[in-house]
């Protein structure tokens, strides 16, 4: 069955640059409309030993704004998940509605290393089929798409990837924990991969087989799948149509915006009224300066990993300064395997209920992976200090109590950096008015942005109070004039580089 | 230093017993108060190998709502907690405001085991105790009460105990896994130890000593330790005043409860309506079959945990049909290590933006021990069905979900049983009437129960449906007779001793 791939498609380069960037354009439109219809996402990648798997997942995910989506690398089930039903360590894992997981080998393991090395009997193979059928069923039973695709190479292929990643100094250290053993046994794998197709290919949860000899054809095919069928998700359960915040309660929603655009600032100074914000940068030089610094990331990223360094990163700023888009330019040429992006929006009742670090140790990532905190514990001294959420010895206490967290995450080893984006209430006026013009921007503002920009001073305190007490050499902190957005990300992404470079030399 | 502690201190049983009796019940009110506080407890028993941590535990939580206390039993790190920061394992458990956690052994780990195996020096011993100082300072900063208690046995008791659960082939298997050779190293582990109790003495949290030879004595001063550290709790923060939930908007609630006193079963039959609630128990019977049945239990308990056989236990019922105390009869003489009762409210936002099984999924316990949900996955077709939180597509799709759910739990090798426990809704009536009377029960009484009890018929037709298509072979209802509180607990003692001891048989 597999036999009858054609594995010698092709794509030409320049023909697959075209398509994937019409895609990535669509793909980007349609994440934002998969949120919006709530509709969670889990896509599976399998196949071959260098396959490509790792590296379809980073181009599906580079158009997606990293907040949405997780990426799983599937290793081998730990004693805990041992104590529990096959299926439980995934439940865990399981994204929210409108939210993405990208899962590098899956629940077939059993199916495929397993059934190989162990040969565990036709029954059992089939008994663990039909558990997976069902696991897919109850998620797609739920409302959830679930994606899975199939990476197909040759033997000949395969061979000559492995030899080349054995040649790769970054690339050697991957494949040592892995079955190098792969190729040699090229036909039983191939055999099991067969039973596992028939096995688990359903209405609800079918298999799409990538032909994989060529990686533009590769790339490109991943990426359609992905198109449509998120696209017929979305046919199946549109998503509800927008209605333009200004639209609801219209006089009180009006007056507010009309109370709130013009802000004097005002208070005693601090350390952001020094901060230079006419610093720019013209798009031809950001163009010219971003590969580079992207292209260093991902082979420091690399070296992180290697070396099990962790690096703890937290992103706080104004509203509309532009978190969103450094980090996505932070990321965006990373192994999505390497790093997570963690947002984080007002405390649940259960966050509530516990320490307010809590949610912030549990979110750690393990070593030498990049945690990446869109907002962080910072919000004690910032939102739950100025909306009165936090007591005043609550807050007051925080900024030691935060100093001492940053502590020992540096002395656990990691890099630790923090980013104040900075810009002043004319350019957050004029973005603001932007996203209620641009209809594909509207998600990005409410009501409630407006009322946090009227307590424009109160907030202008607590971010001067948060820069001078938690200013430390093991956890710096870095404003960045945001004013203009090309500089802001340039500045940021320069910025981790060189911390990781300077830890990397020590 | 630790040679100064007398170890020959005694109790005689009758003394002990007297005080045990009494402390119980001071224990039992002031968790209560905690609760209504709102002060988290943690709660660390360290100590000799054999000097009866385990022991001690199941004396402090014995009078405690199991609801309210999780008990942890900390192994050695796995690959996942190494990859982060030392603390962070024990955040991932930390409990919320209100409840207890009870660590058998923790994290002092690095100071005694690792100390006298590895060696790693003064100066890590030195910097080890600074995090472990810096962690738990952290937590009473906020609020949490950390109470550490080292259990301290002489060399010859130890010897004497080893010797002894090397004979019993239940604590056999326990030791197994444990390090034997603490005898033989005692003095290089009294070394460590008093090196840790030095270390780590702390005003925020300090270490109480309790001499441990003597049963009684262990038992009694564990206690009172207990007791006395939560008071002092409360006194530095005390619950607020009880409010008595009547004498809110007294007119709405008056008005609410009278509509609420009288109701008229309508409706098709059900299955309900052939339950015999005349089902009673005398008080002496009952005392009289509640021994054996929970001692039975132990047993079997064990014997689970041995074989490595999960239980499930769900309970669903009419508010005030006794779940709570059925379930407290159930755990009472078990290890507490053994067992994790879940309680199930209303799901937060998270839970609510995902498979409505994620959180269950999540709470499903490991092999040998037994997960007891106090309400469960029925919620989706009662509560849900019943106030439109579901849709009927939903809920109506959910028998056979749950059916599916509960086959992969069978399946897995679980004992999967279910009760409901019925009364009639004049014995509701004169529960609740009992509760908002007697002062320590008001906390058990909301102007919500008597909304649910208007829609008694609703419930009625729900539950009706329920039973009806969940009664599997694989994960059986019992109807418990509730309208006698002694027979229901003893009904479900018996049922699961049966189901268990059946099991075993197999």
């Amino acid at each position: 069955m597999l036999d009858q791939l054609d594995l010698d498609v092709k794509l030409k380069k320049s023909e697959a640059h075209e398509q994937i960037s019409e895609l990535r354009k669509q793909l980007r439109a349609t994440q934002q409309l998969i949120r919006e219809a709530r509709i969670p996402v889990v896509v599976l990648l399998e196949g071959w030993e260098a396959a490509g798997k790792g590296g379809t997942i980073a181009e599906l995910v580079y158009p997606l704004d990293p907040r949405g989506f997780r990426v799983r690398s599937t290793r081998r089930p730990n004693e805990e998940d041992q104590a529990r039903p096959f299926p439980w360590r995934f439940w865990k894992d399981l994204p929210s509605r409108g939210d993405f997981i990208f899962f590098d080998r899956s629940w077939y393991r059993p199916l495929l290393e397993d059934r190989v090395e162990e040969d565990p009997g036709e029954n059992r193979v089939k008994a663990m089929a039909a558990e997976i059928r069902e696991h897919e069923r109850q998620l797609t039973d739920d409302g959830y798409v679930v994606l899975k695709m199939w990476l197909h190479i040759s033997k000949a292929e395969q061979k000559k990837r492995i030899v080349h990643m054995e040649e790769d100094r970054y690339e050697r250290w991957r494949l040592a924990d892995k079955e190098r053993g792969f190729v040699k046994s090229y036909k039983k794998y191939l055999h099991a991969a067969e039973e596992m197709l028939e096995l688990s290919n359903s209405g609800n949860a079918p298999w799409h087989l990538i032909e994989a000899n060529n990686a533009s054809f590769r790339r490109v095919k991943a990426m359609r799948v992905l198109l449509e069928t998120l696209q017929r998700a979305l046919e199946a359960k549109p998503a509800p149509r927008k209605k333009s915040h200004a639209g609801e309660k219209n006089g009180e929603a009006k007056e507010l915006r009309e109370r709130a655009r013009h802000i004097e600032i005002s208070g005693p100074p601090t350390i952001l009224d020094t901060v230079d914000l006419s610093k720019e940068l013209e798009r031809k030089e950001y163009e010219t300066r971003l590969d580079p610094l992207q292209s260093r990331l991902r082979d420091l990223a690399l070296e992180i990993h290697r070396r099990n360094i962790p690096v703890i990163l937290a992103f706080e700023g104004w509203d509309a300064a532009g978190k969103g888009g450094a980090i996505k330019r932070l990321t965006q040429e990373l192994d999505p395997r390497g790093y997570e992006v963690i947002p984080v929006a007002a405390p649940d009742a259960i966050e509530k209920s516990k320490h307010y670090l809590w949610r912030f140790w549990r979110s750690l990532p393990p070593q030498g992976q990049m945690g990446i905190f869109d907002r962080s514990w910072y919000g004690r001294v910032l939102v739950e200090r100025v909306e009165g959420f936090a007591t005043e010895p609550e807050w007051r206490r925080a900024y030691d109590e935060i100093n001492r967290f940053e502590r020992q995450l540096a002395d656990w080893g990691a890099v630790v950096l923090k980013f104040w984006l900075h810009l002043s209430p004319e350019e957050q006026l004029r973005r603001f008015e932007e996203r209620e013009r641009v209809e594909y921007k509207m998600y990005k503002i409410t009501p409630e942005d407006w009322r946090n920009r009227l307590k424009w001073n109160e907030y202008r305190m607590a971010v001067g109070d948060m820069l001078e007490k938690t200013m430390t050499t093991y956890a710096p902190w870095t404003i960045v004039e945001a004013e203009n957005k090309l500089w802001a990300r340039i500045k940021t992404l320069e910025t981790v580089v060189q911390a990781v470079e300077k830890r990397l030399d020590e």
